[in-house]
């Protein structure tokens, strides 16, 4: 695997390599040993056309974890970057010896457009809409950590499918790892074609909590959306928000996921999200390990 | 000793502690080795919610010198952390294994809300106009550098005391460690209920210029002025301002303080903060090893 | 050397020292070995002052490549440099430690200032529409590692010289190594003065081309010209930009060159950019060669 640009990529092979490995890498950076020597010498560029500080912060801990040298590329604010083309902006990284680029776009399919300009390993870190694998990982890594296995897991992936990349990816893979999903939404926060993912999907919430092992909210992004989509804070907060009363729903194993930041009071209630339900920090400190394999898998045989 | 939120935090014991840890850093770090190897492997995060170039990079600079690794977390500019509250982007940080936090906040008593949440350790970089307790420690370390103790030194802090988490933070510190401090500043200048501070008050600053050791001036901060506080710059610089004359004022042996950054000819004259009694730069410098030790003494021992 | 603020400030001597030190360097950090420990608790201190994302990770990685530790000061969105003249953040950096400050500022002479307040070394990155010296070194080093040689090579400097530190910074080098520069450009955009440059002005691109070894196009620079130098892109491409038609007039060897980013379609014709004569990206590869050189000759003997 040269690059990891969509959850498709990731065999069902190849997507357990990658959480072995950074159940692995976690067990070593434990307490005694904080930083492996893998990656030294090695350049991670960072190319941010979006902010993100939580995922652009998670991989240069990563990288640096490996002992990578990590440089920022913030294309806001950069007025070199106003007229120059993906592509130029893309041979010049590599030529400054860049030896992975990790990339967040605006635009869905910009780091396949990248991919075929570089020889180095291009690490899609959310295009658009479309899809965030890293992300995918570190909730599949989540489940299998809590739950102890992915195949046969029922999910429950509820609220803004729509503009999620995170619902994409994590349907792709969870698919691939034989686990079932269910997206819960209304109906005008889901995509037109999702008939043809493999998921089921549903407009009742509180009829899909009950058979759920793993219940992942998504954050609503209202920053994306027109007021046609949304009625109300407290409507949607009433329909598809988890609270203290439809946790009770859950089966007693179940465990609560969100991908962060969280709007508290929305999609989740702030009780629940402190819950010992919930894995939301886990998810954080696992999205750093779940790097470090992607990076070491990626990189760190071609020293 | 697990965080250093405020002035208070530090007894004289412990103060001297870290003011003797910062000289031999100092010596150590000096032209032979400039890099110890003390926090390789730990991750010291600035967080900043205020511009602070200066600060922020005194942390860094005192950071890698240790050989930790450093993580900017500027939230200016960050969408992510707009909707996020203070508590979930401190438990995203520490699940990314952050070892330290270095906070800078406008809100007064956010470094304490954090103390709360985290298991690592939060450094105070300045809240509101609470506290400061780094800057009053490299003050500490300059004049006993300069002056060869600080027990019984007469400290006049002179002009924009209402808006000044540095002088909050050295009057408190100054008291600790047995020196006498005298506020000098316009009555509009001086907060509420600051007779209770254990210091004294005048409005008079030739009056007290002939009695100090150390003559501390504040940034006049007119960002967080009304217009009802503040005459004219030449009127302030008139009354409240260091000017050569006034320096010859004072005792011989007397030297000039300031934390930057400078309004130079307003609350201090060129000619001044360019003399050898001026020890503007030597703080900026012993700032960072004063930091070194407040790092090595919170984290040193935890490896 | 101490600092390098102009190509006037190398000799024919030191400025082959670079260009051979960069060829060692390059040799020596290829596949095996990628970090060199030379520059090892050095710290290099980015203070940018005008946006400069390549020029900036251009140094970042050669530093980096060194072991440096790097520190970057963007003053923009800076609000405590805002009120700070350059010499007191100067004098700030020094104290805390820089070895080396590499500036890009608005003002042309602002490195010269800083030179002279600063015990370390001053590296000009750029200083308004001045001077531009590293820029010119890895141009001579792409010359010369592409055609054997810079004595006698006849080089074409087109287009907004006006604007442009990297023509003034060029002609000073390559006068210096024995390269004879025709300037090419229209009359508007070329600078009072010209006439005391050592190079030949032309306006007539096609006249120049048949007997050029290199044609260096330079970026146009809109955003620094009023309506009044500029009629259209179409009218200026036609006839001063670099188009197959007017690569076919070249001599064989000839080596196209541009400093980046490119406006592809007004100076540069895309299919230009991306031929083989176009030494763009060796360019920028060459670049954190060159600087490495830099580093380590105003810094590596120091230790």
């Amino acid at each position: 695997m040269q690059h990891l640009l969509s959850a498709d990529d990731l065999s069902a092979a190849t997507a357990t390599e990658v959480l072995d490995t950074a159940g692995e890498l976690a067990n070593v950076t434990g307490r005694e040993v904080k930083k492996l020597p893998t990656l030294r010498g090695r350049t991670v560029v960072n190319l941010f056309y979006e902010d993100s500080t939580r995922t652009r912060i998670s991989f240069e801990a990563a990288a640096k974890r490996l002992s990578a040298d990590v440089i920022t590329f913030s294309v806001k604010g950069s007025s070199v970057a106003k007229g120059e083309s993906l592509k130029d902006t893309a041979l010049t990284l590599q030529a400054m010896g860049a030896d992975a680029v990790v990339v967040r776009h605006g635009a869905s399919g910009a780091p396949h457009r990248l991919a075929g300009w570089l020889d180095g390993s291009v690490i899609n870190a959310g295009d658009g809409t479309h899809e965030h694998p890293t992300q995918a990982l570190l909730d599949a890594y989540t489940m299998r950590a809590r739950l102890g296995r992915l195949a046969g897991l029922k999910v429950a992936i509820v609220g803004d499918v729509l503009h999620s990349r995170v619902a994409r990816s994590n349907v792709r893979l969870l698919h691939t790892l034989g686990a079932d999903v269910t997206l819960v939404a209304p109906p005008t926060l889901l995509p037109v074609g999702v008939s043809a993912w493999p998921a089921t999907t549903s407009y009742d919430l509180d009829a899909v909590l009950p058979d759920s092992d793993v219940v992942m909210m998504l954050r609503v992004q209202r920053e994306r959306m027109g007021d046609s989509y949304f009625p109300s804070v407290r409507e949607y907060a009433r329909r598809y928000g988890l609270d203290a009363p439809r946790v009770r729903r859950l089966p007693e194993h179940a465990i609560v996921m969100h991908p962060g930041p969280m709007n508290r009071g929305m999609e989740i209630a702030p009780e629940v999200a402190d819950s010992p339900r919930s894995t939301i920090t886990e998810q954080v400190a696992n999205g750093v390990s779940v790097r470090m394999a992607v990076l070491y898998l990626l990189l760190g045989g071609k020293g």
